[in-house]
């Protein structure tokens, strides 16, 4: 199938428009005709290289929101005109214990990402949302419940579901303790999300600048990092602090603000995190975990959650042609929270 | 009461013997003939001054063997001549959260160290197990099983139970894959009492040298750190990690070690531990923690668990006049185990 894109050629390039083939399809395929397309900080990480070398030319996109435009022949879930999503991966084994488990983020022979990845059966690289139609086996398509606002909804796909899976994880319920450092694209829906759970929501920042922005999310208010007193005086306050700082920074400011037996869960920076010191650790068996997106069945289940709560991305319409810009504006931090493309602004011809 | 013990004046002198006066009896403390003390590595970073100034003249000690030798009028559970035990903590505040909890290591007020603290109500400085006796209150002291050999004992007070607790926490059972880090006082009673538990323990050690020795103690081999190949093939091998290496090292050689969901716990280094990096914690849902020793009722819980299944330290035996040659050993990591002081080495006179 011709499909049309936008692609990075290189890690120094902009992103330039790329005609390309998806795969016919398979047996147990879906095509979808792409709607929105979120535009995630983990795609200008990848595009620039940041993660590694990359096999240019590159469509990323892995917040995927569309209808369903044909079926393979063994397709049960789907049919022509289902409203759907795709998230942050296409495949995985389906035989290990961690997909057994509905972990498929986690499969021991790895999970296929939704770009930038071999394709389990042909090798080729798989393309991802920043283009008019992807092709996708059954088990790694999300129904996008009745009534949601498909315009709005693609940033759950990664950006919720990577906040909301440690959420669950770590048990948050009816009055647990939450803090959320960073209020950027998933820092706004672990706010939201942990909100929504019956949770007692702060969030923690440099400033308190973004306190009215924190309240309107549900939080109950702001905690200064750089506000040395506010900082002693939340000494224990948190049974679990989702931290979606995604650069390097000091994560032992934030361990003493967690209880005895509490959580800080990493989901934005990946790699170097800077020194860990043990003491407040171990004075209150105090955890730091890391997080990878969630499984498929979690990721179904959190769009379903947002869709009974009325949750929603605050995002930020972009045409296709504007993602360069965009990107920019991403790297410079002037992005408070999530851009998506309308996938209409992109012409097939 | 009047005893005697060993004291160390300053961070930079050898100690010496002490003379200097036990409190008399309240209603519900036990005094208690010190028979062994064990000697830790904790003793000598707080001695040297590693972990801030101290309140000198100071006697350490913290892994206390004795019998009873008078109780106040309101000693109920000990009486003259029992077997007894004293370990990292004398008191704490019996009314918070923690410790209505049982774990007492996290009294919201603060322990009460076994030595180097205020005592709660009179304000002098605790002082540890290097001397003849010691006076306690009931709840803090615990019961030594019968049956069991003192003069082995005494390092359950602490390494037992800082290597027993997490082992608990973290649900080792049967089955169970543990590494521990580190074959020194701690490492060899975590791979102790995780056989015991029924775990598959295999030792994290630089050389595979102590092969034959973790063998001995039960663990199905050594995994050799400095062995790139062996390292790559035991990614996802563990579900807990007891890291016991009591200086700062790197601990994202080991964190990949472990299956999803799996736990690295520090037990050994208080302090800065080297970069942190997120990606295998990430990719893994892993996780890094602390733990502080164990609370009263746990403490008790090993002692019992140690005598049931026969478990006893690895000590050597040495006099009191020994200490500063053994605090030397110590630091230049010449001491394969535990020292423990027969203080019957000691005079009163």
């Amino acid at each position: 199938m011709k499909t049309v894109g936008y692609a990075a050629h290189s890690s120094e390039a902009n992103m330039v428009p790329y005609h390309f083939e998806r795969r016919e399809l398979r047996s147990n395929d879906v095509a979808i005709e792409i709607l929105y397309s979120g535009v995630c900080h983990s795609d200008l990480h990848t595009v620039n290289g940041d993660w590694g070398p990359q096999p240019y030319p590159l469509v990323p996109g892995h917040e995927i929101v569309g209808v369903v435009q044909s079926v393979g022949a063994d397709v049960t879930q789907y049919k022509v005109g289902d409203q759907v999503a795709v998230g942050c991966m296409v495949d995985s084994c389906q035989e290990c214990d961690q997909c057994h488990n509905h972990e498929e983020q986690y499969c021991r022979e790895g999970m296929t990402g939704t770009y930038g990845f071999p394709d389990r059966i042909s090798g080729e690289t798989t393309q991802g949302g920043y283009s008019k139609h992807i092709v996708v086996r059954e088990e790694f398509v999300l129904r996008i419940p009745e009534g949601m606002d498909l315009s709005k909804s693609a940033p759950i796909l990664c950006a919720g579901i990577t906040t909301y899976s440690p959420l669950r994880t770590w048990g948050v319920k009816e009055g647990s303790r939450v803090g959320v450092i960073g209020l950027g694209g998933l820092g706004h829906m672990a706010v939201k999300l942990a909100v929504a759970m019956g949770a007692d929501v702060t969030v923690i920042s440099r400033s308190t600048k973004k306190e009215t922005e924190a309240k309107a999310l549900g939080a109950k208010g702001i905690l200064a990092s750089t506000d040395e007193e506010a900082m002693t005086a939340a000494a224990n306050a948190f049974d679990l602090i989702i931290d979606t700082v995604p650069t390097a920074h000091d994560i032992n400011a934030y361990t003493p603000l967690l209880d005895v037996d509490g959580s800080l869960v990493i989901v934005g920076q990946v790699g170097p995190t800077g020194e860990l010191n043990s003491m407040p650790m171990i004075f209150g068996r105090r955890r730091v975990a890391g997080s990878l997106i969630g499984g498929i069945a979690e990721t179904q289940e959190v769009l379903d959650f947002c869709a009974k709560h009325n949750i929603y991305p605050e995002c930020e319409m972009i045409q296709m042609d504007q993602i360069n810009e965009a990107f920019k504006r991403l790297e410079q931090g002037e992005m408070a929270h999530r851009f998506v493309i309308d996938m209409s602004s992109l012409d097939v011809a």
